[in-house]
């Protein structure tokens, strides 16, 4: 397994694999992986063949997080990323600093992409900058590591729908996977973030994964469709009962057009954000 | 050659060139082609050799005009187009009907790329929209076309600059090379927007030009350097003795940056945008 740092060469070893049409797939990561990265790897492995390439990009992009957010704290580990990049088979790991992807000079880094529409509520709305930053730094790896496909986690669900609106509304000529979230045996989804959950955190943490069973027990009554503000308001409080919870945003939404819907129905997709302590978590579910 | 519509069938094909490890030179233009853009096809050609391909795109693309713009005025001729391109032995026009490039229905397009340094003064201050339409096409184009190498004119200069701007800071795999601009014989610079120039206004029209004469004739007097403020008053009114001219804007500026000078020498580069009746024509030079 190669471990790659320039953006030069993973470019030339990129555009050489293209021209021998040798297929590839992507796993952009910020690291710091767990069972749920490894996953999408096996998914990317399965999707290019055993003749194809599988590459993890390893990177905590600056620029997708806000000016209070945790980018410094964020977990690093390149050493044991590697070390479980290489058992789980991966091709290159390409691990740029900020110096090779937002180089300062003359003429420092002035150009985005952004998304306009599915970005703007839920965690856009919550972390204004946040998917003009991903938006931006998934073009540059897609530029440099030039794959057939890329496997990103449902974990992020809105994050994946972004992505995927910008491949479409751009052309890239990458098919974007979305690989089922893995959750702990208690239900909590996989996040490099667990990792701040010390103490009674972590217990307390299972309270998203538990709501989205609330809202599917809600729906098993039968009866009249439900109305989105009563069971926000319903599991807000249930959320909070958790000494350590505060709830940031919970939605009912469109799985397609992520547009919020004023009936909670099979089919809705229902996603949430939580405080527990300074740790901001996510999860989602289709009811 | 041949001529696509289609964006799937221009991608499709494309990826079937880079598997085969055919260099692509691409021209992209919005048509009603004149000797300057077969220049850039000639350089292209030379740049991809008789093995490569060369492209030539042909959209008037809406999202670069603004509201008040000539879009619908914008002259169009795909037929004698696709005669010039055959003789000039280009092998692909790839020309791509709106509902192609931007899809509308139910999720319409909502993806942009905007360059946020080099597009402000100029062009981008007196067209506000028009540089966020450019980079976002180009995108579209690039990702369609998928070439190597990239050939524009130096009459749009900002352009040019705005476009290879873009190219490093998302790391597009492609070079992108500025060719010369192509002038009538008495200096006036080619422009499909010169069919627009009726009557006496294509001789006023050679103002632009003559403009940058008078400011080349100013540097070679010995003594101290020139102010720009100075030079702009001077050649203002210059053009505006013209009786159809108005000067929208005039710019001395580092040829790199696009920052604006306050003292005028040789290697200063001079921008300049008249309009001649309602034609607005636009002009370049290295002083």
């Amino acid at each position: 397994m190669r471990i790659v740092k320039r953006v030069e060469s993973m470019q030339r070893l990129a555009l050489a694999w293209k021209r021998s049409g040798v297929r590839v797939g992507f796993v952009p990561t910020m690291g710091y992986l767990h069972a749920g990265h490894l996953s999408l790897v096996r998914r990317a492995r399965r999707l290019v063949g055993t003749n194809g390439k599988v590459v993890v990009s390893i990177y905590v992009n600056p620029t997708q997080f806000g000016p209070r957010e945790d980018f410094s704290a964020y977990p690093r580990d390149l050493t044991g990323d590697a070390r479980a990049c290489r058992r789980a088979g991966v091709d290159l790991v390409f691990a740029p600093p900020d110096a090779e992807m937002y180089p300062k000079g003359t003429s420092p880094f002035s150009t985005f992409v952004t998304e306009e529409s599915l970005s703007q509520g839920m965690e856009g709305a919550a972390r204004p900058t946040h998917f003009r930053g991903v938006t931006t730094v998934v073009t540059k790896l897609f530029h440099l590591v030039l794959p057939d496909v890329a496997v990103f986690g449902a974990k992020d669900y809105q994050q994946a729908a972004v992505v995927g609106k910008m491949v479409r509304d751009l052309n890239f000529p990458v098919r974007v996977v979305v690989a089922k979230t893995c959750r702990e045996t208690d239900g909590l989804a996989m996040s490099s973030r667990n990792k701040y959950l010390t103490g009674d955190l972590r217990r307390q943490a299972t309270i998203l994964w538990r709501s989205i069973g609330e809202a599917r027990r809600a729906l098993r009554k039968p009866g009249r469709a439900i109305s989105a503000l009563r069971l926000k308001t319903r599991l807000k409080a249930f959320i909070e009962k958790q000494p350590a919870a505060r709830l940031d945003y919970l939605e009912f939404f469109d799985p397609d057009l992520l547009v919020p819907v004023s009936k909670v129905e099979p089919g809705t997709q229902m996603a949430l954000a939580v405080f527990l302590g300074k740790t901001r978590l996510i999860d989602n579910a289709r009811l």
